[in-house]
C-alpha cells in the first residue's frame, strides 16, 4: 500500500463528523486501530427524543476498505477514490456478494 | 477506581461477543480507547439477507460507564456491578434524564 489505508478512513470519518455535528446529540468517531473498525455514530438526547444511530461504518480487512454503512448523503466510496485508494481495494459491504460484481467496486 | 473500567468494559463486550457469534454474520468488538468507545456489532450476509445492527455499545465518559445502546436480552448493568463497578457509577443512557432518578443507577 502506496497510502496509509487506515489514516485515509479516519480522515473520511473525520470529514464526515464535521458535517453532522449539531446540537445536543453527540456525534462518536469511534476508532479500532488494532481490529480496524471505524464507525461514526450519533448519540444522544434532544427536545425529549433519544437519538442513536450509525453514521457510517469502515473496516479495514486485509488490503480492503468494506463499507459496511453508510447513512449519509456522499458517496463514501467516491471520497476513498479521491484521497488515493484504487477502487478494486473498496468493497461495498452492503450490498449482495452477487450485486457487487455489476459495481466499478471489488466483490470482496 | 480501584478496578480498570476499560477492561471491565471489554470483558462485559467479549461475554457479549461470545453468545452472539453464529454462522456467516460477523460480530465485531470495537474498542477505541483512546476515545473510550466500546462496541458489539453484527455485519453479514447470510441466506441472501444483510444483517447490520448495534448490540451493544458502552462509553467511558469521565468516571462514568454509560449504557448507549443494548440490544442484547442480559442486564449489562447488573453484571458491570458483579464486576465490582458501583452503581453511582453506572449511567442508562437511553433513559431520559428524567426517568435515570427513578433507577438505582446514576443520572448523568
Amino acid at each position: 500500500m502506496d497510502v496509509n489505508y487506515s489514516e485515509i478512513i479516519q480522515k473520511v470519518i473525520c470529514e464526515q463528523a464535521s458535517i453532522h455535528r449539531s446540537g445536543d446529540v453527540a456525534i462518536e468517531t469511534v476508532f479500532d486501530t488494532e481490529r480496524h473498525h471505524y464507525l461514526l455514530v450519533q448519540v444522544g438526547w434532544t427536545n425529549g427524543h433519544w437519538v442513536y444511530g450509525c453514521a457510517l461504518h469502515l473496516d479495514l480487512i486485509g488490503d480492503k476498505i468494506y463499507i459496511q454503512q453508510n447513512n449519509t448523503e456522499c458517496s463514501i466510496a467516491e471520497r476513498l477514490v479521491e484521497l488515493g485508494i484504487p477502487k478494486d481495494r473498496i468493497v461495498i459491504g452492503f450490498h449482495s456478494p452477487f450485486k457487487r460484481q455489476f459495481t466499478e467496486y471489488a466483490v470482496s
